[in-house]
């Protein structure tokens, strides 16, 4: 029974307790723990030239992030896999910005156990979204190290890809106040850790690539990055990132599945460097852009279904 | 234009888009960023015996977390109250918890800005819920005091009501799968703070009143327990409670709107004093529901409008 042959995806398409339907129709239950507690997972891969990007880490991570909130969706990851490819082709977009959660879904009414409740499974395709415009991108991003801390790893654990975003959401009004570009978080011990939606990296002084290890999520672009520095010969440090040596270095560049490899080319007024996106940094985004033609990171859409 | 009379509205009724529905009906959008970056407020405030109990309290506090959050959902208090009234008649519960809700919408596609966002209303009323069962409420809970930390204040401000809950989900699974009852949080330096719904007192082994003052909400029915020790003249602390001090005390209890006064009889295997639900929590609990047929806290619901 075909019921979405007459209906507009083009906006984009969403599957929602079982059926596929246009992103403007698609909501969770008011009552869902995911929404009234935030008791969700997700994921978001991207597909740009027809394509998904690293699909297998993408998904890897999504179930890591259920097995570790004890959410069991019942999908295997080929089922997941079928669902993300129906909507994309239902969509048609051929650069996308995939998204699949999971949900504590809702115990019988009166139980406060979460054990009680049946897991639910959502995803939905939009157009590729980008966390920098196309001028932030040529011209690299003014940026802000915030006072706010990241949720710290002893309350919620940063690796599980998570919607707990009112310190990233907070820290971003107070750097779009200001008329800064975006903003990175603290740990609260004078390390930057990352920011809403992207890891952050920089070439320090010494010219080595450092990202933060700590208290962040491993992102998929950040651990391409890491794959890049390999694969290029570039020195590379996970380790706790000191504001100061962020602030110190030659190049600064954000990570993110919005994007890719993002310019950083001011932080708090003062230029990074001499204030142009620098060498490494257009080096990275290059090579981040040719690895999606790499058949071993991509994946193309099944739009002829 | 009546539609909602030929609608079945005894599991709960709800209000979504401007309009009220029956609760099995009501959801959200799955892009309203107060799902996706659970970037919302809330607020709960229970009917009981056909009244309101301290609404105004309630409606102050939601419109202080939607200030503190710039949430703007253009509804003064007294349309908010109307609304909350119609959620309530429409389901005819005498007994009934009901929460308000203001999230952040969604900015134009494309934009990261939030303060681009259409700010949403959400409402609705079901049956009342009890933090813990009959059974727990005659004999006392017994509570875990957990490694998890709450989030710290300097992430996200615990006195904005807020649905950042994985820190209160992750130590209440490890609670229940050890054979407790529910679990109490700590701030990381050995105080407990708070647990999932819920404030904590105890009655320390001098017979002081203790409870929490930072990295917890202000509980309605905590500042209840604060206004009925002033009353009675109990002498009451708010301050940091070491855990040890917690597990030494006479008394202890738990504060919610889901259930007001609710005894705590063991912590981690160890009684509570004799191990029986002491006289103070016994005359709290009893002034709690006393204080419900107060017209000065007391709202009697318009059912019929
Ligand atoms: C908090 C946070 N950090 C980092 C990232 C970057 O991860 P990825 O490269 O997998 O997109 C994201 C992506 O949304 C994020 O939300
Ligand atoms: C984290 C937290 N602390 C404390 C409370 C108790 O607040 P109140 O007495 O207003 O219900 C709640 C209520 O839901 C809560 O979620």
């Amino acid at each position: 029974m075909d019921t979405t042959s007459h209906q507009d995806f083009s906006a984009g398409a969403a599957y929602v307790g079982g059926t596929f339907m246009p992103i403007g129709q698609a909501s969770i239950s008011i009552t869902d723990w995911g929404f009234l507690r935030s008791d969700a997972t997700y994921d978001v891969v991207t597909v740009w030239d027809g394509a998904f990007f690293r699909l297998d880490a993408h998904l890897e991570r999504f179930a890591a992030s259920c097995r570790s909130l004890r959410l069991d969706i019942g999908l295997a990851p080929q089922a997941i896999t079928d669902i993300l490819h129906e909507c994309v082709r239902l969509s048609g977009l051929r650069a996308s910005y995939v998204e699949m959660i999971a949900t504590r879904g809702q115990p019988p009414w009166g139980s406060r156990d979460p054990r009680q409740a049946v897991n639910q499974f959502y995803a939905f395709a939009v157009p590729y979204v980008w966390i920098a415009n196309e001028a932030q991108r040529q011209q690299g991003l003014h940026v802000h190290v915030s006072d706010v801390q990241r949720i710290p790893p002893a309350s919620v654990d940063p690796r599980v890809k998570n919607y707990h975003w009112n310190d990233l959401t907070m820290g971003l009004l107070g750097a779009l106040d200001a008329g800064f570009d975006t903003v990175v978080l603290s740990d609260g011990d004078g390390n930057v850790v990352e920011g809403p939606g992207f890891n952050v990296f920089c070439v320090n002084a010494a010219g080595t690539l450092v990202t933060p290890l700590e208290g962040v999520l491993e992102g998929i672009t950040r651990r391409t990055v890491i794959e890049m520095a390999q694969a290029l010969a570039l020195p590379l440090e996970q380790r706790a990132l000191p504001a100061a040596e962020l602030c110190a270095a030659r190049e600064v560049f954000l990570t993110s599945s919005g994007g890719g490899v993002l310019p950083v080319t001011r932080i708090d007024g003062t230029p990074v460097g001499d204030g142009r996106v620098g060498p490494l940094t257009r080096r990275l985004t290059e090579t981040y852009w040719a690895w999606h033609r790499d058949a071993r990171y991509s994946t193309p859409v099944r739009y002829g279904a």
